[in-house]
């Protein structure tokens, strides 16, 4: 009963269906009492705090410091930068007061009227804002710069239509903001960071990535230039994955932060902002899980062995506990993480279930046979294979066996990702290659008019203009103008 | 000049004005544009990071795990517990709408009316409320319990006085919540989490701290028994640096969690909740630090020691780079962190400022004669005496003059505490005795109207009921009614 429970909604089914299922039965995130503010639970936290630290040590190699500014942004703050504002007074939580105060009639409390802020107070929906006020006052001189700064940190943006993880009011994120000499220093921070999120999605993350510019319509409200990176997901719709923005000097200006550079003459301070969120969690689940659940790569895993005794009676299992102990010493010794799961108030089948529903890479059952046999079972999660193996010289077995899991999980994302991008001519072939998902290799004239109606007649979107890749002038499939380069098209989250 | 800028004012002078200084001066943290909110600069957040990480351990080596819950909280749920809507309605931020829109005048941009939320927001003052709500459905059967969750997350008190770390309106903070079968086992936690900040404060921050029982009128809004750590200022006021309370059934009766327990039987569940924050950082800074700046702890000080080259040439500078270059690699292998600062538009002279206004444990200096002679010149920032060293074994000796120095300024604390700590007697006493500062062990006769008129004639509070020492009874020094033991007063933070 309890398996049944568990239980998925097949993803053929119906995808989004399983794919909330997964996360509140695999205990990652549930919705909370607040509308579109999740609830991250611990074994789901767990993975995020391992993201965190990986991209905080990939920050701090990079030559940057964590730092952390208000909550709140007064609300003239915003208009600021026009097209900032445009791009986020839309969707906040505004504060306007500060007090509660016993209802009059005696039955719970209501806002006090008395206490009204005399400015109204945003949570931030992004920090730009309120740290180039902030600078204002670091920055004097060339020698000042750069300022590499990021924090860790929530912010609010009033969604409403919501999802776990993939867009809710409340996130979490961490958000760097830098503060250059030059416009060419700050553009290679922008690219430089673009980089970092590449190498933790691919490396770690186990998902492929397109490197690439935003088209203008997709740009950061405040940005000159958006890098971003673009994953795709099963179902065939794209996920952006982390952005990383040239602001040029539209920050400063609007903050009037000025230095005096090296020819001694003022001007205003180049900078960039970049950040990746819980989001990634989405991509994580996405990209890799099955029907069974989860498929964790095991760089990310919060255990990556999960180890189940199968026994009879009290004799078995001290035997089985012992054989637990040798083993799980060399783990430690290799730096392999495992839970050791013992409890002897559910069955090995029930533990089975539970821990292919959370993805933990690598399974090892011992029961009283493998005693005898000097055996152990081992079970990868991204296969499912089993395989019977000797005892002796199994933790560095499992090492590799590790190592080959987070490989295979990155190939298979990879070949699904070639499996689903593919070059198209004409804006008939695209209509109906589009309804296949996918990415969609075409050419673009380069207008918003015509990225608009693209989008409206068959909702993709331009994901990018890549990086990398062929660069080989065209038509538009469109108009028939010409088109600087084929451009990737995609439904996305 | 730069000097200058970065004096303080003597702590003789104005004890206050000396704080604000040195937290700005030291780049520890500043105020913001929002009232009461302060931006936690990058030297300030790496001391934080630090006090983050250990805790953290400490945690998870006792069997908590993160999560983390909703920011905003709705405010009915404030009034579910009455003591609790007593203690945090009053000062909070209230998140009442969420759109603004540009305003039909064209000027920036103001709140849409029509975008009114029907139940107002609260952004949480702590999270008691919205965690019960949630764990009511995570929670069935005692096979459910205990569930030792911690979130690390902001909080937000409209605070009226602020100052930096010790009173803000928005703080950085743990909050630990746990849910468990029986009183005894929630007792034992709440004790158990007490214990781990004792240990942090004293060993870590090295700051000596009485653990107690408040006082019925000190007591966390919603508790029936708040422990806590009192730690003594240089000033001779008290701070309370960390608090771990035993909730009882109040919160599991107010958002009724009930559970069936071993005997079949339906319960309430028994609940803890405990906290440290960025306040650590005031007490830290307070503890420890002299009219030169910052005297930190070695286990958290960013960088325990700074390298400053003396030279008047290149030639010398890359003999002292070679130097440095042993010295630094010996010093990555003793876990020894450090910067070395061969920065050449700073004078040495300015360095050493520098570094001690920052707390930098050790300063290393090393000059051209020193190259000749095979030494360095080495001072503790703790008592800031200077020696001249051989080269030759001296990472090792750094690495034993840090333990010396974390235990030195401890023991330098603790025997301050002593020095102003002492029984008193009669209420007449204790009046001139208060004006003193320090902590006064008195008998009290345990009554809400004795320690109201206390406060009132002295502005002193119960700080404690002292867990340890004497217990023996007395009289009240006030009413002379039966006291069961003495009890700390001071005035305090």
């Amino acid at each position: 009963m309890a398996k049944e429970l568990k239980e998925l909604t097949p993803r053929e089914e119906n995808y989004s269906q399983w794919y909330n299922d997964l996360v509140v039965k695999a205990d990652l995130a549930e919705n909370s009492a607040v509308r579109g503010c999740m609830v991250i639970k611990p074994y789901g936290y767990a993975i995020w705090e391992k993201m965190q630290r990986i991209l905080d040590d990939m920050f701090k190699e990079t030559g940057h410091q964590n730092a952390y500014f208000p909550l709140f942004i007064p609300k003239s703050f915003l208009s600021r930068e026009a097209d900032h504002v445009e791009g986020f007074a839309k969707e906040c939580a505004v504060v306007t007061h500060y007090r509660l105060k016993t209802n009059p009639d005696g039955t719970g409390v209501v806002v006090d009227p008395e206490a009204k802020l005399e400015e109204e107070l945003i949570v931030r929906p992004t920090s730009e804002t309120i740290i180039w006020n902030t600078y204002k006052n670091w920055i004097q001189s060339y020698r000042d710069l750069p300022i590499l700064c990021n924090q860790w940190a929530n912010v609010v943006r009033w969604e409403m239509r919501t999802r776990l993880f993939l867009r809710t009011a409340e996130f979490l994120w961490q958000e760097g903001h830098t503060a250059h000499a030059t416009e060419a220093e700050a553009l290679e921070e922008a690219r430089r960071m673009l980089n970092v999120y590449a190498d933790f999605a691919e490396n770690f993350m186990a998902v492929p990535v397109v490197k690439g510019i935003k088209s203008a319509n997709e740009r950061f409200a405040g940005a000159v230039e958006t890098f971003c990176i673009e994953a795709m997901m099963q179902d065939g719709k794209a996920l952006q994955a982390g952005t990383s923005h040239f602001l040029g000097q539209n920050f400063a200006k609007a903050f009037d932060v000025q230095f005096v550079n090296k020819e001694n003459k003022l001007d205003y301070v180049w900078a960039t902002s970049w950040g990746v969120s819980t989001r990634l969690m989405g991509a994580l689940i996405m990209a890799h899980a099955d029907n069974n659940g989860l498929v964790l790569p095991p760089k990310l895993a919060p255990f990556q062995v999960v180890i189940v005794p199968i026994y009879k009676n009290q004799e078995q299992l001290d035997a089985i506990n012992d054989k637990v102990n040798t083993l799980t010493s060399q783990f430690k010794n290799l730096g392999i993480s495992f839970k050791y799961d013992n409890a002897d108030n559910k069955k090995p089948g029930w533990k089975f279930s539970e821990y292919e529903l959370k993805g933990v890479p690598v399974r090892i059952a011992i029961g009283a046979r493998d005693l005898e046999n000097g055996t152990v079972e081992v079970m990868r999660r991204d296969t499912l294979q089993k395989e019977t193996m000797s005892f002796d010289g199994i933790a560095e077995h499992i090492k590799s066996l590790l190592d080959d899991i987070q490989a295979n999980i990155f190939k298979k994302a990879l070949d699904y990702r070639a499996s689903v991008t593919r070059e198209v001519n004409s804006y008939e072939e695209f209509k109906v290659e589009i309804e296949k998902g996918g990415f969609i290799s075409a050419h673009w004239d380069g207008t918003p008019e015509t990225e608009e109606k693209i989008k409206e007649e068959t909702k993709a979107t331009i994901r990018c203009i890549p990086l990398e890749g062929d660069k080989t002038p065209g038509k538009c499939m469109v108009t028939g103008r010409p088109s600087a380069c084929r451009v990737l098209f995609a439904r996305a989250y």
